[in-house]
Order: structure tokens, then C-alpha cells, then sequence
């Protein structure tokens, strides 16, 4: 079991950011500490350490879908809420998408699908966000 | 760890499949194989391999509710959308709905409540889908 | 692999409630009774063995935040529904917030961020509620 933290600075108040490749990252560096044989398998627990953003698998081809999917979650921005704070909406929708996505790993590469891309969910930047990653072989 | 991979043929545009028999068939196919001890403890994960369904779990008792819960996510097929496939409503219900579900297994058996199914959730079907088990005992 | 049953009575009809204190309890059973090492590394899985409530992660701090999500959630309650038991919003709103959270832990504790909060939602309450937890070292 290996315990990393990524980190992410987002720029918009609402987006979606691909980190599939920063999660790739890490894997190829365990691949070369690691004594295991090279077709090790496992997975990945992508964990978010915030509750205004989440972790959501979605298209990773068309920017358009990033954006489709901040936009239809906005039909939360509407209801009366009572946190001061002003940012109710990132909260209900943090919960929605969910903290953390879990992904099957074969020969140290992720198995997603073919059009599948791991997101980072902005519901309240801009900030610099922790990512967990767990991986487990 | 054991990884499979099971495909199913989904027949509507969206549905509610309920799949807890395939993987009970093949965690059977695991346990007749392995040389474990019978009270074999650990979880699976199953991950759905698309951007336009889903993974959940919901009651197995009475079909109409896989109909509402189709029904209640409707509510975002009328945002305006960017994506000219035309199927954004499916990659916000995807997310939403989430890819995967992990479920404890005891003595090699999903270890879910007397009411839960694990449902594969077709928002853009028909289509033949793909899902991964990742096994851990 | 450990696998725990905890059981809470939750009081309202729709609530959520911070069951953090109760994990960090199991966990901190499990660190007296181990032979490993204190510095154990892992996670665990909260799964809830019902339809009609969910687990999630938000804020501990203010309760509003509570409240505002279980009022963001009520937009579900005004669809058409066919369930005769008339309790198919809860179905809804338990697929869409989730039936587990997976959560890393690092030297006996939970890995969660400042404000983070591991959250049962009660959907169609009170009921007397089960829940799983699967530690994994």
C-alpha cells in the first residue's frame, strides 16, 4: 500500500481538470522503485481532501462535456440556503459527484475505458486542492 | 486480487439493470478455484468502463423503482448542453450516478442489505457495455 | 481485513449525520487489539445496507451545510413517481449521494481533510440503520 498527495491549483470557480495523467505519474514512479513483477495489478483510490470539490470518471475527448456537466449542476444554484458562507451550491454538489473514485490498475496503467478521463471537480476556486492517492497492489 | 471483466447487452435508451447475479457467479467461479479457506473475507469493485452509465445500488424488489429513478434524473435532460453528440444528459447522469460501487464480501458473498441490488444504469443505450470486477480477499 | 457492523437510530424523517467519531472509535479498537506496527497504513470502506439512505463526505463544521444538502435534494420530491410506498424520492437521492465512501487511513487515523465529515443520510427516516465498514492494512 503507498499513500501519495498530489496537489492542484485551479483557476475558474467552476471546472472540471483532467488528472489522469498526474495519477499516471505516480504510477510509473512506483513501477520503477517497486521490486514487483512489471505486471502488477492493483487499484487506485483517487481521494479528494475538500467538501467543495469532488472526484468524478467522465470524457476525457470533447472539452465540451467538462463544461455540460458544471453547467447542468447549476440547477442546485438556485434553492434557498441557510450557510453563510455563500457556497452551499459547492457543497450539495461535492456530495453529488462524490470524494473519490476508485480504479481497477493492470500492469501499472490505469484500466479505464477508451473514452474515460479521471476529473477533478471545482465547485468553489479558485484554490490549490490535495489529492490522495491510494494505491493498492 | 482477481480481475474480471463481464459485458452485458443493454435494450433501451435508459435503464436500470440489476447485475448482482453475474457477479455473484463469478465470485462462485473464484471460490471453487481457490485454494482459500471458505470464510474468505474482502470486497469487490465494480467499475463500469463508459461515460454514458453508470454504477449503483438500489432496491431489487419492485421494478417500478429502477423506472422513477430513470424518470427523476430526466430533470437534466432539459439544460442547455454544448456537446454536439447530443448525449450530454447521459455523461451528467454518468457522473452523478457514479462508476463504481465496492461492496463487502463475507464467506464469498456480497455482503448487501435485504433490499439492495448492484444496477448497471444505461443512460444512452442501447449498447453492449463493458464492467470490471476487481476482487480483493 | 476486518469487517465491523455499527448501527445508529437516526430521529427525522431526512437528516444527515456525522458518523465519523464512531469509525475513528473501530479504528482505534483495532490499533489496542493489532500486532502491527502503530504507523499502519490502509483504508477503510463505509457501506450502508439500505436503499433509501446514503453515505457521504462534507463539512463538520457549521450545520447548516447539513441542512442546505438535504434542501438542495428536495427537487427530487416533485417528479412523478410509480412506487406505491411513496418513499421513491429517498430511492433517488440514495443512488445519487452513494452507499459508500472510501477512505484512506494513515497511522490509525482517518485521512480526511480539515473539514471533512464521513456523513450517513437518512432519506426516509427514523429507522434503526446498519452500516459496514471493511478496514483493509
Amino acid at each position: 500500500m503507498e499513500i501519495k498527495e498530489i496537489f492542484i491549483q485551479t483557476s475558474k470557480k467552476q471546472e472540471l481538470i483532467d488528472i489522469t495523467s498526474l495519477i499516471q505519474e505516480e504510477l510509473e514512479k512506483l513501477k520503477n522503485t517497486s521490486k514487483k513483477n512489471v505486471t502488477s495489478n492493483g487499484f487506485v483510490n483517487v481521494f479528494v481532501a475538500h467538501t467543495t470539490a469532488g472526484i468524478t470518471i467522465n470524457e476525457n475527448a470533447d472539452p465540451d462535456v467538462k463544461e455540460d456537466i458544471i453547467n447542468a449542476l447549476k440547477i442546485f444554484d438556485k434553492c434557498q440556503f441557510k450557510h453563510l458562507e455563500g457556497n452551499s451550491p459547492a457543497h450539495v454538489k461535492a456530495s453529488l459527484i462524490g470524494s473519490s473514485v476508485l480504479i481497477p490498475i493492470e500492469n501499472f496503467k490505469l484500466k479505464l475505458g477508451q473514452w474515460q478521463g479521471v476529473m477533478f471537480a471545482e465547485f468553489d476556486g479558485p484554490r490549490k486542492r490535495k489529492i490522495i492517492l491510494n494505491f493498492y497492489f
